[in-house]
C-alpha cells in the first residue's frame, strides 16, 4: 500500500476543523491541542503542517475571505444594475446558516485583529476591494437612472459597509436585533433610500 | 504600621491593568501572568482578589459598560429632544481617544460573547435599555414635531444601534473607514433622514 498522504488536503482538513471549533466558541475554543483531536491528529504533529497557530489561524481566515468572495460572485453571476447591487448587499449579511457561521468567524478574526496587523491589513484590503466594486456599480446605476437620491456615492457605500458589519456582530452575540426578517426589512429600507424599488423585481 | 490592605482598591487595580492590556492587544494580551506583572502581583496571586480569570474579564467588562452608562448619563445631562437623543447616538461613538479604547474593549468582549452566554446576556441586556431609551425619546421628539419621517420609531432605533455596532468595530480594526469626520458626517445624515437640523444648535 504506497503511503500517499495528500498533504494539501491534510493543511485543508486542519483549517476546517479550525473553522468548525470558532464556530463553536470563538478563537479561545481553537486551541491547538484542540484541533489536533478533532482533526485526527497526535499533540505536536499538527506542526507537520503549519508551523504555528498563527499560520492556521491566517489559513482559517483566508477560507472565511475566500467563501465570502465565492457568495459575492455566485450572487451577482448574470445580474446587472440594482438587482447586481442588491446582490452584493445581501450576499454577505448573516441571512442564512452558512453566512451565520462566517459571521461568528469574522467576529473572532476582528478580535484578533486588535493585536494582528496581518488580519487588519488584510481585512482592510477586503473593505479596498468591496468599496471598490460597490462604487463602480453605484455609478453605472445612477448612469443608468436606477438610483435616486441626494446621498453620495460615498455614503451609500459607507452606509452599506456599517450595516454588513453591524449585522455580524449583533447576529452572532444579540440574535434578537438581528433576525432574518430584520436584516431583510433593513435591506429594503437602505433600497428605498436610493430612490429604487424594494420588491423582488429590482 | 498597621497591615491596611484596600481589597476593593487592589480589585479595581487589577481591573484596570486589564483594561489597559486588552486596549493594547485584545483579550489574548490579557494573560494571567500579564495582568499579574502589570499590578505588581507575583505569579499566582491574583487568585486571592478573583478565583479565576473569568471573573477579571466579567470584571473588566462591567466597567466598559459602566463607562458607557456614564458617559450618556454625563452627555444627556440637562438636554431634551434632539439634542439629547443626538447626544445619545454620539456618545458612545469612538468620536475620541476614550471611546476609541472602549470600542476595542468592546469588540474583545463581543468575540468573548461566542463562547459565553454571561457576555451575551449582558450585553443584550444593555441593548434593550438603549433601546428603551431611545424609544422614549424619539416617541417624546415626535409628539413636539422635532422628527418627521416615515421611518418607524424601531427603524430608527435599528439603524442607531448598527451604526454604533458598526462604528465600534471599524474604529479598531479600519480606522481608515472610521474617522472622526466620516462618524460626524453619518450621524449628520442620520438626523437628518430624521427630517431635523443637524447644525450644532440641534
Amino acid at each position: 500500500m504506497p503511503k500517499a498522504i495528500d498533504h494539501d488536503q491534510r493543511r485543508r482538513d486542519i483549517i476546517d476543523v479550525t473553522w468548525k471549533l470558532i464556530v463553536k466558541g470563538g478563537l479561545e475554543a481553537a486551541t491547538m491541542r484542540e484541533i489536533a483531536s478533532e482533526a485526527g491528529f497526535a499533540n505536536g504533529a499538527l506542526k507537520h503542517y503549519f508551523p504555528g497557530k498563527d499560520d492556521i489561524i491566517q489559513g482559517a481566515y483566508q477560507l472565511s475571505m475566500d467563501r465570502i468572495v465565492e457568495r459575492l460572485t455566485e450572487s451577482t453571476k448574470g445580474l446587472t444594475g440594482i438587482a447586481a447591487f442588491r446582490a452584493i448587499v445581501s450576499a454577505t449579511m448573516p441571512l442564512d446558516d452558512e453566512s451565520r457561521e462566517s459571521a461568528r468567524v469574522l467576529l473572532a478574526f476582528w478580535e484578533r485583529g486588535l493585536s494582528s496587523t496581518d488580519i487588519r491589513d488584510a481585512y482592510q484590503g477586503h473593505l479596498a476591494g468591496w468599496r471598490a466594486d460597490s462604487l463602480g456599480l453605484i455609478a453605472q446605476c445612477r448612469e443608468q437612472g436606477l438610483i435616486d437620491t441626494d446621498a453620495s456615492d460615498e455614503e451609500i457605500v459607507r452606509e452599506m459597509i456599517y450595516m454588513n458589519v453591524g449585522a455580524t456582530v449583533l447576529s452572532a452575540i444579540a440574535p434578537g436585533f438581528a433576525d432574518r426578517a430584520s436584516i431583510e426589512a433593513m435591506i429594503d429600507d437602505f433600497f428605498e433610500r436610493l430612490g429604487v424599488p424594494t420588491a423582488a423585481d429590482a
